[in-house]
């Protein structure tokens, strides 16, 4: 290659998941049946309703040029509601809702929009290896922050603050916390928005898990006066099974989203006029479709329990989200674990330490799986 | 705002035309009837076959997860075919072509993946106000290389030769050219790539206007040993008319795209399946779509000449592409002329300054208008 790459690309390695899929590949051309249960793509089709709605905005000849940076009105007014109804926020429309090609879009424009090279991130530890990738990206310096099973799945701001915090730009946050499946409570939001106010650092939430087994979606912008220091993400690929379409949203200051557009306007454009409609078309359903949604998942879940019982691991009972988050059975690495079990089982499911360090001695199961499959799963371990 | 936006952002300034339109927007409350041939956007409807296949996908309920970085195999290899038909290029659908959600993003993923701070880049003046702002964003500096009717709209190779160009690590080219609407040739794509070589700069050729208005669609690729310096970029969003999909590409050498992606897999996720069927569909459609494409502009572009005539300005009659490049009568300026024509008038025209220095003394127009529309115009001048 006569021209090198940006040294930014040094510092991010191929995502664990690319390779794995790799390998999965290859024993299937070898003939082996594996039961992949590591991977959260939502498998289950999206409402009706919302299929329509695509499909028929889809035939409207004169609605396919350039959309707005910002989304339509239409689109914002839907999330607001959406918001309002469900997590008891009073945002404003025009100013403080950002439609995003997903969450993954919002999570490297807000890295450009605040980060310098040499600024500091705090970044939960575990937690989805994009925080850490974006900030890499914009030359940001990860800085770890351990969450334990001690800790309930819950940064300590105690010893956060031995630390020194003098560089640090933003905090990613993520409840109800993926790999954990731990809710955050109003209390922890609180103290949280305290920290940041005192350090001046930026929190952002990420929550695209809200309503995946969980009946008290919570939003961080709730907290008195959150929004000085806080913005939220939030992502329509879970909670409507449409993660191809990259519906996601940034939430707050107006300010602050005037910094994120200002990246967006400059990289790419708004989405596609069919998808905006079919969001709407989800923002809008009845609560009923969640509560049908998470029938299926609590099926499935139980399977997972059962095959997690199988192979010795532990978990709580009370986690949210798309996943189940176990502990190996003492001394048992979490790659080790999974690797022997896909040799041996040809079946496939996360190891923790994908999600760093702290992720060692854990591994995640993807509820993204159907009842068979599960099942099937089941009885290979027996 | 307590947490302050990234240096990065004071370089990029609010997008001319956001601003404009908001004139225009108010000048419309005030009950205006502003005409504005002014923006690039594709007004006519995309071909009826490609909005029927992305309706019918849309409604099949297992095809809305995650969708692979690089898209379908399928899109990939209509891509390569659409180029080896209408390009004569033989590029390897797996490994030289990367779809991306536009050829906007390309920019900015291409400045991410190749430019560190402080490096150079050479860019067309006139044109494109992204590759600077793209360059910007990443900290690189913007080295502006003068395009002029003396030259035929081509970049001085031996004037640039003069400079330093040490640091220069990529050179923006857009041939079909936009704002100017000149073709490029051959000899001058394969004195790009010489140059490129000696000074060891990645050529781009942004490529969305190839098929509007012109009957010899070129690809810089087809300059022999082109993809060890070149990559392109391409677009379906002008080609048919479905700007708002989002559906570019990068094309070139297995290395350089290979760069390309490891940026995008952290930051967004592969297209919207329908999209990319409804892409494939485009793709494969006969030549006729262009014939009947261009019929349509090239009446328009007759009122348009008409107009240009009637404020005295001058332009070629062999230029392609989406717009008419005019030079206004002696001692206008582009700014003054276009303000006095939106408040006398009411009639917005893009000044030629939107797209760098040498763009002073000439206007921009749009043929994204219908014949009504133009036919207005020309008797509000009469």
């Amino acid at each position: 290659m006569i021209i090198s790459k940006s040294n930014r690309l040094q510092t991010v390695t191929e995502y664990y998941f690319s390779n794995k899929l790799k390998e999965i590949d290859r024993l299937k051309t070898q003939g082996h049946a594996v039961l992949n249960i590591g991977i959260g793509s939502p498998d289950l089709p999206p409402p009706k309703a919302v299929l329509e709605t695509i499909s028929k905005a889809a035939l409207q000849d004169n609605v396919h040029a350039y959309q707005s940076y910002q989304g339509t009105p239409e689109l914002r007014n839907a999330i607001q509601k959406f918001y309002q109804k469900n997590y008891d926020t009073a945002l404003h429309a025009d100013t403080e809702i950002l439609p995003l090609m997903g969450s993954k879009e919002g999570i490297m424009l807000i890295s450009l929009a605040f980060l310098n090279q040499g600024d500091a991130v705090l970044i939960p530890n575990p937690g989805y290896p994009t925080y850490t990738s974006a900030t890499k990206l914009v030359q940001a310096k990860p800085i770890f922050y351990k969450l334990s099973q001690e800790n309930n799945w819950f940064p300590d701001l105690k010893e956060l603050e031995k630390e020194n915090l003098e560089n640090v730009k933003i905090m990613w946050l993520n409840y109800p916390n993926m790999p954990t499946g731990k809710l955050a409570t109003k209390k922890l939001f609180t103290e949280l928005i305290s920290f940041a106010k005192k350090h001046k650092i930026l929190l952002v939430n990420d929550n695209p898990y809200s309503f995946i087994l969980n009946k008290k979606p919570m939003s961080i912008l709730t907290v008195p006066d959150a929004k000085s220091v806080a913005i939220e993400l939030n992502s329509l690929s879970k909670s409507f099974n449409i993660s191809g379409w990259r519906v996601g949203m940034a939430l707050g200051k107006k300010e602050y989203l005037k910094a994120i557009l200002q990246v967006k306007s400059n990289m790419d454009s708004g989405m596609f006029y069919g998808i905006q409609k079919g969001a709407i078309t989800a923002l809008n359903l009845d609560t009923d479709w969640f509560e049908k949604l998470n029938e299926t998942y609590r099926f499935r879940r139980k399977i997972v329990w059962k095959i997690l019982d199988k192979l010795n691991c532990t978990y709580s009972k009370n986690s949210v989200g798309l996943f189940v988050w176990a502990k190996l059975p003492k001394n048992k690495k979490a790659i080790e674990f999974t690797d022997d079990l896909l040799q041996n089982k040809k079946v496939f499911i996360t190891p923790g330490t994908v999600f760093g360090t702290n992720g060692e001695g854990y591994i995640r199961v993807s509820l993204c799986a159907s009842e068979n499959m599960l099942t099937e799963i089941l009885n290979r371990l027996n």
